[in-house]
Parts: structure tokens; sequence; C-alpha cells
């Protein structure tokens, strides 16, 4: 099997690019993690996982990496994303990821409610949450990404 | 290299949700893969994979996983999904997955003409398939998913 | 950790097909990357990464690939993929991707203009490109593909 992942972080960032792909490239790497290969999943802290915001990843690492981004060209328009983690007492967690047209603090609250929901599906006790949320007001192409990634 | 998955098993849902994200995640719960990593894939059986539909997997894995799916916040729209395998009787077998705004016996539909056709390019038999397809009458926030999760 | 792909090939493939996915099944076979689960990242070559055009990889094998595609079911439309890799002289490199309603010259032009991008953004010098780009005239379902798969 995959070794499943027994570190994490949470981080977001935004950027503007001359093109869609390098304003994301760019706002990977305002994120600190523009140097390695982000493998996307879908959306679970593995049981056990530690919290470490100081984990230096190797470049081209293969980084199983929960996301939500957006990117637009359109000139003024605000755009936002945010990533969120809602953690358990003693299991596993749950990843939620939003992005859109809107505001951080929107962004922030979408995600609250999506963890919420999340666990009063699973009839768990959401003992804490760690979100992160940024936005942006795009120049020419911009991007905003918020993003999970899990390590070991 | 990355190990190469030797089981697998097919499964599908549809749920309502509060947003776009947790009528997903609701969706992957009802098809019993909610609490694990999804690791998108496109989409081949490897060769001698068994078959087991009782697989459990623990949380928070990475899972390697065909799937499709389909998210509508369009009120009383009929939404479908569905996967299928594609087997021959020696060597690697095809998955192909789709999703719409249809019935389950146009989904059911389209993944047998798409097996075929993937078999024919290739100039193999296709000797057994296996399908699941769902389909959902949105209330409010409705997804369908159906999903090839492939495992050790 | 996953274990940090050591080999990569480039390839680039056009196809039709009978639906939006046979067709990306038929163009992904076309590229000779057909029969394999790939799994896509986000895009960074590992240092040390050696290229090997005549790599073979067993079917079914789950293979980390940066790629890019455009899917067109309008019939007479040109469309396009590309994808490069920019090289350094002595550490990671980066992969862009591209896709969209255009020849082949100018999706060329646009993975140049990214990886220079890219490439002053982390103030690295671009010792070299690799770069491989294809268009295709869509009949009825038309597919194009690019990609960089990495391997072991």
């Amino acid at each position: 099997m995959l070794p499943t992942p027994k570190k994490y972080f949470i981080t977001a960032g935004c950027s503007e690019g001359k093109s869609r792909l390098t304003a994301f490239d760019n706002a990977l790497l305002r994120a600190r993690i523009g140097n390695i290969n982000l493998i996307r999943v879908s959306s679970i802290l593995p049981p056990g996982a530690e919290f470490d915001p100081e984990l230096k990843i190797p470049f081209g690492s293969l980084v199983p990496t929960a996301y939500g981004y957006i990117i637009s060209d359109v000139p003024g328009e605000k755009i936002a994303a945010a990533v969120g983690i809602g953690l358990s007492s003693d299991t596993f967690g749950v990843i939620m990821e939003f992005s859109g047209r809107c505001s951080r603090d929107e962004a922030y609250k979408a995600i609250e409610d999506m963890l919420k929901e999340a666990f009063e599906t699973r009839g768990m006790d959401l003992v804490d949450m760690k979100i992160e949320a940024v936005d942006h007001v795009v120049k020419e192409v911009g991007c905003c990404l918020a993003a999970v990634p899990l390590w070991y």
C-alpha cells in the first residue's frame, strides 16, 4: 500500500502571473509549496497525524495535498481560497477546501460551516478547527490557493 | 516505484449536502469511501487484481481510485454517475467513468459503450463487465458519484 | 514517504473517439501512456531525474504525471496541447502544461513563455527546455494531450 501520511501543515497564498498556470505556480510559491509535486487528495487527516508548521519537504517530492484554488483573469475581481481541518479527539480529521469570487471572510465562514456539517454527518465531535483563508483583488491574472500538505 | 494495486471494488452513491463539497463528501460516505484519501487515477485495472467487495481500508489511507461524479444545485434536476470495469481474460482491464444530467440507465449505457470502444481500440477481447450506476433528483445541492477504489 | 521519481520522458498525442472519455483514452494510447494509471501532479522535475525516452512502464502501474489536455466536440475546431520541461544546471526542473483552442505553434510558444516566467520568478537559470506540442482539427469528438510521466 501507499504509506499513510504522519504529519501535516496548513498554508495559503495569492499571486499574480502572466498566464493562468504561472499565476497558480506563483501562488504555490507564496504558500511555500511551489517546488514539490502536489498529488491532490480528498480529504481526510489520518489518525495521529502531527501538526508540523516547520516541515521542510525536499524538492520534487510527491506530496499528497488537499487544496482548493481559483484563478481569475477579470481585473478588479476579488477572489478567495480557504482550507480547514476539523479535528476529532481520538481518530481521523476532515479537511475541507473552498474557493470563490468572494472575500476572505466569506471563504473562512464557508469552511467553518462545511467542517461542522462533515462532523455532524459522521456523528463525531468537532474538538478544534485550523483554518487558513486568503483573498486577492485581480490585477491581470490572479490566483488564490489554500492547502493542507500531508507528509511523513 | 509506487506499488501497483492488487485488489479493487466498485461502488456508487448519491447524496444531498448543504454545499457542493459537503454533498460530494456525503456521497462518498454513502459509497463507503468517505473516510479515506482518494487519489484520482486514469484508469487501468492492473493485471491480476482481485475483486474484493468486502475490503476494509484504514481511515486516512491514500487510495488510488478511478471515479466520476457530478454536483448540481438545480432543484429538480436528475443527475447520474456510473463507473465500469472491462475485464480481459489474461491481462489488465480498463475502467471508464461517466457523469451527467441524465438517468441511471443512460449512464449505464454510456459506460457499456465506452468499455466496448476501449477494448476495440486496444484489439482486446472484452470478457466481462462490472458496472455500477446511480441517479438522484436534486433537492437543494446533490451529488452522484461512482468509483473503483484500487487497493492492496 | 512516497518515493521521488528518478526518470522521465515527454510525450503527446491527439485522437478522435466516440465519446469525450474515449477520445481522451485514445489520445493517451497515441501518446503510449494509455495502459497505465496516471496520477496527476503539479509539476516539478525532481533533482537528478534522468531523461529516458525508451522507458517501458508495466501495465496498470501508478505513474505520477504532469499533463495538460483538451477535449472538444465542436467539429472543425482546432485544439492543441503542449507540455514543457525547464531544466536547471544543478537542481530541480519545472514542468508546465498548456491546452487551448489554438494551433500547435501557439501552444508551444505559451509553454516557452511560462517556463521563462517560472525560472525568472524562482531566480534560477533556465539552461534548456524540452517541449512537445500537438494540434488536431476535431471531426466529431477530439482530444489533444501532452504529458511528462515521471518514473523510477
